[in-house]
This record gives structure tokens, sequence and C-alpha cells, in this order.
């Protein structure tokens, strides 16, 4: 929903993205306008059950309240899960009371840890846990992992006749047996290895960080901010943020699958030199612009 | 910057205007996405020294922080005036502190009186003063005025080798007169009549209230809310704003010059039989569309 850093310039929103893995939607971060943007693309936004907020500065909650106050006086009732470090729910609260409303749904606060990497959900389908990151308040980026998923029963080498307590231990991965407990059918020549379990790494804000790549190591897509080019490393430096030849590095050194950079700074008004800079380390760089999609293949 | 009602919607955003007096620029309310649109439309930020914010709905307020951000970061150190009624400091200086964030410029707070009419802004040029408005939260709407401006010299007539003495007299509306007091040219000889005293009003959010009439009459334009169309009439009234041709009633009853309206309902997807409804009232009326800039006649 947004490519921005601090400031929004040239049409480019603060930072926020939508993430769907199985039909679950969530949002990471909520920059300004981040309602804006979800409905100029069509998202469905009552469905967004999760938001995660990697730390307070403005350009990454400031749409947060007035997307509560849409989803309220669009009748949502669902429970509404943040994450965020602390400080949030005080902001929230705060914004309620003077303005006088009692939102329809429940707001449920998650308080991350500062410094440690640790799982936040759990839920049926995949997993999502912190990333501590180095910047200039407490600041995590958040890990997507998709669980192992169950094996594939292959059809065209299906005998027919067989019960569903068969089919289901077909799945689990188990032979089908006789009765006297002898194999009849070996898992192996009925099934497929499951579909991959996937992948992704949001990391803003933050300066060039070498411990990450042990705790995003070959995820299959990794967000990397890159506010600045090495040509104002220094800036980079001073603010603890990255270039972006760094974030490549830091894909590099983590052999993720790709690359997604983001958080441009105000200073720039063309992108290719930034994305240019990333490929000449990491060739498998995209740009994450708004209302880009990006989809992980199984 | 913004024509719609609580809810962003077909690329309107949130209420926020810009108004410009004898160079003096002012934002009157700052809903999300304000910033976005400033910059969009090349308006002179950093010249904004007062900002007025109506009510503590989110729609009215929550481009504040955003804006407060960017004006920190683009260097600003003017002393920024900020009017609102009791909360907006609490929610400010809240989100500072979970930002750890000091402003480079100092934030002055000033607290409107619910229910009252008062002048807030007294200026070398002109007035801002509040209009109590109807709505669900304390509200006020604000008057702009500029003050008596000067008799104009009228240089077709003008005898050469007046002193500035004599000149500044006839500004002041006072004759030229010889040593022993007696008349050497009348000021109505010399001068033209001043131009016009310009007024504004901006109204939202509020039922139909015809108390306004007597606080805004005759003012060149009123910006008055129109968040509904008749139709929905019952909606406005149970959410205390107003229709399309109650707010052309107001315009018609204070006798104003031209009437402009926004803060549109969601619901609408089309404005114009918003200004049909208006115009079948009072006919000089305009949509106060995004972008758009109207231009008072001295």
């Amino acid at each position: 929903m947004g490519s921005s850093g601090a400031v929004p310039a040239y049409g480019r929103y603060p930072s926020a993205q939508l993430v769907c893995i199985q039909n679950e939607y969530m949002l990471v971060d909520c920059g300004e306008g981040a309602q804006i943007q979800l409905f100029r693309y069509g998202c469905p936004v009552q469905r967004i059950n999760h938001i995660f907020i990697s730390h307070l500065h403005g350009d990454h909650y400031l749409g947060l309240m007035g997307l509560l106050f849409t989803l309220h006086l669009n009748h949502r009732t669902n429970d509404l899960h943040l994450y965020s470090h602390r400080g949030l729910q005080d902001i929230i609260i705060t914004q309620l009371k003077y303005s006088s409303s009692a939102l329809r749904f429940r707001l449920i606060f998650h308080e991350l840890t500062p410094g440690k990497a640790e799982t936040i959900l759990d839920s049926k389908h995949f997993t999502v846990s912190t990333i501590p990151l180095k910047h200039k308040l407490n600041c995590s980026g958040f890990l997507f992992r998709e669980k192992s998923k169950p094996r594939r029963i292959d059809k065209t080498v299906l005998p027919s006749g067989l019960s569903i307590r068969e089919l289901n231990a077909l799945k689990a991965g188990d032979d089908i047996r006789h009765e006297d407990g002898t194999v009849r059918f070996t898992n192996a020549s009925l099934t497929l290895k499951p579909r991959k379990s996937r992948s992704y790494a949001y990391c803003s804000d933050t300066a060039y960080d070498e411990r990450l790549v042990n705790i995003i190591r070959e995820v299959d897509v990794l967000y990397h901010e890159t506010t600045f080019m090495e040509a104002d490393r220094d800036k980079a430096e001073e603010t603890l943020h990255s270039t972006a030849a760094q974030a490549a590095h830091i894909a590099r050194l983590a052999n993720c699958e790709r690359l997604l950079i983001g958080h441009f700074s105000a200073r720039y008004i063309e992108m290719e030199p930034l994305l240019a800079e990333a490929q000449a380390v990491f060739i498998n760089t995209e740009l994450a612009l708004e209302g880009k999609t990006f989809t992980l293949a199984e």
C-alpha cells in the first residue's frame, strides 16, 4: 500500500502491506492513508483480523486510527488483533476517549518484547514471529512461515474403494495396511510430496545488521527497507536505516529467493537507481511499489 | 484538500482546507492524508502558522500528526499555533512520547470554548472567530474576516509634491490641510473607497441549525457541510449532519454571496446530485472538491 519513507512524496504513501496466507488477510504496518490505499486497490478490509505494527514512528502506524473508525462505521463486529511495541494501546485509547467513540468490535492488544525473536501468532496454517531490528525505537520485523503441509494424494494412481480413514492415513504420511498389519500400499506409491511451505520476512526499519541473517535464512521473499542509496550512506548510518546495496547484501547472505525493497526517502524521485544498486548485489530484487502484488508459488 | 465525510471513498479525502488571506496560510481541519494532498497541490506547507481543528472526530484531525512529523523532518523551526477543543494536546503529546520525538518547533495550543462564539486570532489584517455548531462532539466552525482596509490613493488625480505624512493622512481618511487648518484637498477628491473586506465561514460538522444565520450573515463565502441528500434526511438527523438542501437554506437565510459544499458521505459516488439539490435552493453553490481553489474578489 505504501513504499515511502518517513515523508510521503511523489504519490508514494507511508509503509503498509497487505499479506494474505491461505485466505487469512493481515496488515503489516499501517501508515497514514493506508485505508485510502486499501480502498483504492479493492482489498477486503473487513477480512483483516491481525494488524502488525513494527514500531511507533508515525509513518508506520498513523493510518491505523482512521482504519479503525472506518471498520467501525462499516459495522465490523469481529475481534481485531493488534501487535505492537508498548504505547499503541495508550495512543488508541486516548483518541477513542476524545472522540467519545466506543468501537463496535473488540481490540485485542499484543505487546511485543523488545529485542527478542518470539512467536506472536500460531494459527492453523502458519506462524508469525518477530525479528528484532536495529533502529532508533524498539522495532520488530515480522516473519510469516507456513506450517508443513500434508502429502498430496496422487489421484492418477489411487485405487478405488479406499475408506476415509485410509485416505487420511495417506495424507498424514502413513502406509495403508491389511488387517494383519502388513503393508498393502506404501505411502510413497500413492502420494506426492507436500506443497512447499512458503515464508515471508518483513524488515523495516533497520540499520544494516547481519544478525538478521540467521533469523531470515532462506525465506522465499524478504522485504528489507532501502531508505537510501550508497551515495547517502552516512545519512543511513546516522538515522539507522539501510542502503539498497546493504539490503541486497542481507538477502544474499541469507540466501533468500527474492528481495523486495521499499521505504524510499523523499529525496529520490525515481526508484530505478535504487533497484539497480540492489540488483548489482542481488539480481532477484523488485520494487515494492504501491498497488503491486507478489505471489509466492507453492 | 478533502471533500469526504467520515469514510474516505472514491479518491475523496477527509476534511482539510488551506485558507490564504493576504499571504497568511492557515489550515482548517486536517483529515488523514492532508499532507499528501498539500504536497500534491504544491501548497507552501512550511508557511502554515495556524491550524484550526473543528472537532476531534478522526476525519477532521487524523492527518495532523503526520503533518507535524513532516514539518519537523523538513527542518521547520517557526512556532505553530493549534486551535482545537480539549484533547488535541493530550493526543499529540501522547504520540510524541511513544515516538521519542521532540519537534524542532514549538506547538502553541489554543483551547476553544464549547458553545461560544469567540475571537481566537486577531492579526494585523484579519480576525478568526469560532462558530458554535450542533454536533455529537464539541464542534466549532471558523469565521475569517478581513479588517477594514485603508482608502486607496487615486494616482490618476494625485498632485505631485505631497509629503509622506500627507499621503498617510489620505490613507487614514483625513483631508489634506493648509498650515492654517483650512482644507487644501478633501479626502474624497484624492482617494477611492477601500477594497472590500472579505469573509469566509467554515461550518463542519453540523445539523441544520438556524442559530448559525446571525453569526455568518452576509459572509462572502460560506462552506457548509452537506453529508447527505434530502432522501437520507433521517440519517442526517440521526447523525447530526446536514443535507444539501439544508445547507442551501442556511446560505439563503444568511444572505451569503456563495456557498461551497463538502463532507460528502461515502454512500454517494457522484456529487452532481448534491450540487443540484443545493442549487435548487441557492443557485450560487459550488462543490468544494479536492484541488479546487476559490478566489474571493476584493
